[in-house]
C-alpha cells in the first residue's frame, strides 16, 4: 500500500537505507516494507549466506519489483555499508548486532537495531537476562528505545534506536498510559501472551518443525523470559517506581501474531457494576488522550475484542479493555503482528520519524 | 488401545450403553471410545439428523468395526432408550439434556450428562450463568460432579453424573489439591486458557470457518464465561470459602486441546530463590499425595512444560508448576484434550467407576 | 507497496472506482488494493449487510488508512453508483453480477466483473455449467475475458471485463502459450489443482468449518467443476480446435493459494533424456517469448518448484516445467494467490490497462 | 480401541515384539499400536538417542500404559534383540535397515522392515532410485512385499516382510485390481498425491519448519520420486507387462494423511454417459470382488469422495471412483494415514498375518 502524494513534498534526495542480516523473517519483512516505501531507497542488503544473489532470487515474492531484481546481497562490512547507506537496520541476533552498531555509528550512520542489544539502560540487567556481558556498554546511554508511541520525540533525533521487542510492544502500549495516569497499581501485574512461530526465527530446530508445532499449544521460558527485562524497565519508568511483573509466553500454531492478555488491579477499587463501568470509562479516556492521534493504535469499542487476524500484515496494534465487577480487576487485551508492529514495521516507523517523513509512510 | 485381559474378570454380561446426541464432536468421540471398550456394549445411539443410518455411514472412520456397521441411529425417545441401554450418555446442549435426564432416571437408567445442566448445585447460579431457569432443579441434589480425581467415591454409586466441563477440568485438577492443602490463597486467582476450535461444537457459524480461525488468536466471553460457575463452585468447596476467580478463554487454531496457565499467590510468602524452591517442593508433594496413584494425571518434572500435543487423543492431563522468586507467585500449567479428558473420556472414566470396571478400561 | 513516482505522469483527475459486494474475501481484497493504489480514488463500496458502516469499521485492518475511515458502505443501487464512480468492480455471486452489470454499462460505467457471468462466449455453455439460463446473453459478445497475459490489448478498450477465474488462471497461463506454439497436444490434458479454503467464499457451511478443513485433504466437484467451461473455452481458442480436459480440484487447509500441476504430451515425442532436455528448452523459449516482459509471471529456473507461500499476497504466478524422459510427458506447475492473481489483483491489473496506468500500479 | 475377546482363542504365549529405531514418527506409532495390541508383548525398543529412558519418558502420551512405564529404550544390538523378541520391526532409514535385517534373520527372528530396503526385487532398480548399491542383495528374493491386500498368503509365511511405502499404498490398492482385471490400460497412467509433513520424518531442516510449511503448497521430487520404483514394480506385476507411470507428490500443511488422485484410460472406450456408467459399475464390481471382504479398504458410494480426516489415526484406506463421460477417463481417489496404513499400521497388519492373529487385532 502507498501513501504517496498526500505525504507532501518529497525530499530532494531519497534517504539510502541498508539492511544487515536480511535473511531472517524480520529482515525479509524490512526488505518488503522498504521496497514499497515512497521516500527511501533500499541501497544495501547483506547476508553471509546469500551474498552475491539478488533480492529477487533470495525472496522470489519481491521479484516483480525492479529494485529487488537490481539489488545484490553483499557480505556485511561496516565500512562498505557506511558508504552505501545513510541509515542502517540491524536484523541480527543479540550480541552480534552490537558488533556492527558500534563501527556504523562511528562512521556516521544512523542505526536502527532490531535486536535486544541496546534496549536496556543498565548493563547489569543485560548480563542477568542475556547471560553474557554487554558488548558495548558505553553506547547504552545514547540509545533510544524504539517505541514511537512512548518515545516519539527522542526517536526523531536519535542516532541509535533500539526498536522495541515484539512481546514488550504488546504489553507496554496497553499498560504504560495506565501506569502514567495512575489508573492501575504497579504491583501484581500479570501478562499472558500467545505468539506465532515466526517469533522463534528461521532456525532448523526440532521444536519448530511443522509437525511439532501444528496442533500444539505450549508455554515456554517460564517464568523468566528475556523480554521481561525491557518490559519491566519501561513499566518502571512509567510508574515512577520499580515494577516486577508476571509474564508467560505461549507458542501457538500461527505463522504470525501476538495476542496479549493483561491483568491489573485498578488504583480506585471496583466493587460493583457501576464501579466497573466508571473504570472502563476512565481507561477509555486515558487511551483517548494517549492514543487518540496515533495512526497505529486501534481502540476497539462495543463488544469487539482483539483478533490477530485483523492486524497481521499491518503495523497496527488493537486494544480492548474490560473492568470486571466480580473480581475488581482491569483486563486489557492487545493484538499485533510480531514481525511488523513487533519488529520491522516498528523499526520503519522509527525511520520515518528520524527522517522527517509522515509516520505512516510505507506502512499503510 | 486396549487394556483387555489385565482388567481382570469380565462381567457376566456386558453393560449396555446408549449415547443420545451422537452427532457432535463429543458424541462422536464417545462412540469411538465405546466401540473400543472391552467391557461394554454400545447398544443405542440417537440423532434426529442421522436417524436410520448406521454408525459406520455417519462416521466412516469407525466403519472397520463390526459394531459400527451393525448399529443404527434412532430418534431419541426415552422409553425406547431405557429398554435398550443400562447407562445413557447425554451429549446434548444445556437445557436440552435435562429433558432426557429426568425421564431416563425415572425409568431406571443411570445417566452421564456431558452438558452443564447438572453441574451446579444451586439453581440460582444456573440461571445467572445460563440465562434461563433450571429445567429440573429437583434433580440437582442427586447429581454428582463428574470429575473422578475429585469425586471418585461418590461417582461409583451415582445415578446421575454431570461430567465436568473442559475448561473446569483444566483449572480444577491443578488448583483443588492446593486449595485443600492450604498452599495457595483463594483470593486473586487468575486462569488464562487456550482452546481448540472443536470446543465451539459443530456449528455452521462464520466465526468458526477455517479462514476465520486459521491464523487467528482471540479472547472471547470476557470477563464472564459460563464455565466460571462450576469452576468457582468447586474451588469454593475445596477452599472452604467463597472463591471468585479471573478466567479468560482464548480461541486458537488447533482442532483439539486446552492449555491452561494458572496464577496464584502462595499462603507462605515467597521472598527469594530458596523460598521458591521450597514452595515448588511442597506443591510437588501435594500433587504426589493427591495424584500419585492417578492413571490420567501426569506430573512433569525437570524442565518439561505441558504441551497439548502430548495429550491429544488421550484421557490424560499434564501438569507442571513453577514458583517464581521474582514475583512470589505460583504458576501451574495444565494440558488436556478438550474432547477426551475434557468431555467424552472423562465421562467414560465415570462409567468405569459406576460399573466397577478398571478405571482405565477403554482409555489406554 | 507502491510504484508511485516511477509510474510517470499522473492523470489529471483520479479515476473514481466503486466496489459492489465488498463484504466477501475478494471484495475485501479489492478494497485493500484500491486503498493503496496511487492513481485511483475508491469512491463507493456497497454491501447490503454493512450499509451505513465505514470501511474501517467493517474491515478494521484498513482503519489506519484515512480513506477507510471516510468511506461508508451503501446499499447497491446502479443509478447511484453510476454517479459516484467511473469504473465498477462487481464482487458478487454469478447470476447476481449480471443484474448490476447491465444497467451500469447502460449508464456509461466501465465494469469489471469478478463473477463467471461474462466469461463464457456461448450462453449454452453457461446454462450447461451453471444450471440456469444466462441472465444477459446479449452482452456476452462485448465482454472481454480478463486475463491480461492473454488479452491485454482488448482489455484496454473494453467496457465490460470478465476477470478470469482463480483455477482458470492457474491452468491458462501455463498452457495457452504452449498450445498456441504447437508444443503440446490438445488431447489428453490433465490438470490437478489444490486450493485454499478462501476459494469457497465466506459462507457459514459445515464443510468449511475450521475443524472440518484443518487436517483434511479432499477432492471435490469431480469430474465436472464449473471452471472447466472457461478453461476449455480458452484452451480451444489457443489450440484452434475443441479442447476437453480433465480437471480435479482439491480443498486443502490453507487460507489462500492455488497450486496447479499440469500434465500434457508434447507434439514432438520425447524418447530419452536428450529429447526431454530439448523439450524443456523449447518450453523455456516459448515462455520467454510469451512472458519475458510480463511483470507478474515468474518463470523458475534450476531446481526451483512453485510454492504458494512465495506468491500469497502478491499478483504473481510462478511457473516451473519438467520434461520427463521416462514418460515422455511435459509437466508444468503453477502457483498463485487465488484472491489476488486469481481474483482481485487480476481485476485491478485489468483496471490499470483500461485506464492507461502502468500495469503494476498498486500491485507491487 | 480393542478387538479383545472376539478375536478368539488367545495364543498360549504372547509373541514378543521389538521395535528398532523407535524415535521417529513411524516408530512412535508402532509403539502406540503395539502397546494396545491384545496378543503381543512389546518386549524391546531401541534408539541410540533415547537409550536408558523409558518409553513413558520419551513419549509421554503413552505414560498411562503400564507397559510404557516399564519398558526401557536400549542401544540397537542384533544379538540382544534376537534374545528379547520373536518379531522385529525396523523403523530405520533405507540403507541402515538392511544392516539389522541380515543378522536378525540369521539369528532366527522374523523381521518386518518399514524402510525401502527390501521392497524391490531387482538390485539394479534399487541402485538407480536410491543412489547406492543394495546393501544385502542376496536377501531380496526371500523378502515379501508387505501389502496384505495384495500378498496376504505370502506374508503369512514370510520371514522378511518389506512393508509397502506410504505413497505406493495409495496408488497400488486402487490400481492393482483394475490392471489385473484388464479394466484400465497400463499406458498413460498419472498419479497425483498430497502428503502431510510427517512424511518427511522428524528432521531438523528449514524446509519442514512450521512457518515454511504452514500456508504453503508445493510439489517436490518431480518427476522421479523414489517410490516410483516400487509402484511401477507392483503395477507391472499386476498388468503382466512393464508399466511406467507419472507420479507427482505434493507437500501440504497437515500432520498426517495422503490423498491420491489417479487418472487412467479404460480398456473399453467410454464415449458417453451410458458408457461411463457402465465403466463405473464394472470398477465397482471389480473392487467388490477384490476388497469386499477387506477390513481396511472402504469403498465410498453415492456422492462421497475420500477425505483424509476420515482415515487419519486408522488403518483404513478410502476409495472412490468416477468415470468421466467427457474425457473417457477413469478417476480413482484414495485417502490413507501415511503413518498408519502407509507405514506402522500396515506393518502391524502384516504381523497379525504372520502370527495367525485376526488381521484387525490392535487395529480397530
Amino acid at each position: 500500500m502507498t501513501d504517496s502524494a498526500q505525504d507532501g513534498g518529497a525530499s530532494p534526495r531519497r534517504v539510502r537505507v541498508g539492511v544487515v542480516g536480511a535473511s531472517g523473517y524480520s529482515g525479509e519483512e524490512l526488505v518488503r516494507l522498504l521496497l514499497g516505501h515512497p521516500h527511501v531507497e533500499l541501497s544495501a542488503v547483506t547476508s553471509r549466506q546469500y551474498a552475491g544473489q539478488t533480492v529477487a532470487q533470495v525472496f522470489p515474492r519481491f521479484s516483480s519489483h525492479p529494485g529487488a531484481r537490481a539489488l545484490v546481497f553483499s557480505e556485511p562490512r561496516a565500512e562498505v555499508l557506511a558508504r552505501e547507506a545513510d541509515v542502517i537496520f540491524l536484523a541480527l541476533p543479540h550480541g552480534v548486532a552490537a558488533e556492527y552498531a558500534v563501527p556504523l555509528v562511528q562512521l556516521g550512520c544512523r542505526v536502527i537495531d532490531l535486536s535486544a542489544d541496546f534496549r536496556l539502560r543498565r548493563r547489569e540487567v543485560y548480563q542477568e537476562f542475556y547471560g553474557h556481558p554487554h558488548p558495548a556498554p558505553e553506547m547504552l546511554s545514547q540509545a533510544v528505545y524504539g517505541l514511537p508511541e512512548l518515545y516519539r520525540e527522542r526517536i526523531r533525533d536519535a542516532t541509535l534506536v533500539a526498536a522495541a521487542g515484539c512481546y514488550p510492544t504488546g504489553v507496554l502500549v496497553p499498560w504504560v498510559p495506565l501506569l502514567r495516569a495512575g489508573l492501575i497499581r504497579p504491583e501484581g501485574l500479570v501478562a499472558d501472551a500467545l505468539s506465532g512461530v515466526s517469533g522463534a526465527g528461521r532456525k532448523a530446530e526440532l521444536d519448530y518443525l511443522f509437525v511439532e508445532c501444528n496442533e500444539s499449544l505450549r508455554p515456554y521460558a517460564v517464568p523468566k523470559h528475556r523480554h521481561l527485562s525491557e518490559i519491566e524497565q519501561e513499566l518502571s519508568v512509567a510508574a515512577g517506581q520499580s515494577v516486577v511483573i508476571q509474564f508467560t509466553p505461549h507458542l501457538v500454531p500461527v505463522n504470525r501474531g501476538i495476542l496479549t492478555t493483561l491483568y491489573a488491579m485498578p488504583v480506585a477499587e471496583v466493587r460493583d457494576a457501576a464501579g466497573a463501568a466508571k473504570l472502563a470509562e476512565a481507561v477509555g479516556a486515558c487511551y483517548e488522550a494517549a492514543y487518540g492521534q496515533e495512526p497505529f493504535v486501534r481502540r476497539l469499542s462495543g463488544k469487539a475484542l482483539p483478533d490477530t487476524k485483523n492486524v497481521v500484515g499491518t503495523n497496527q496494534i488493537e486494544l480492548a479493555w474490560r473492568a470486571d465487577p466480580r473480581t475488581g480487576r482491569l483486563l486489557v487485551m492487545s493484538a499485533e503482528d510480531n514481525i511488523v508492529k513487533g519488529a520491522s514495521g516498528q523499526a520503519l516507523q522509527c525511520l520515518n520519524l528520524m527522517c522527517g517523513y509522515p509516520e505512516t509512510a510505507g506502512l499503510l
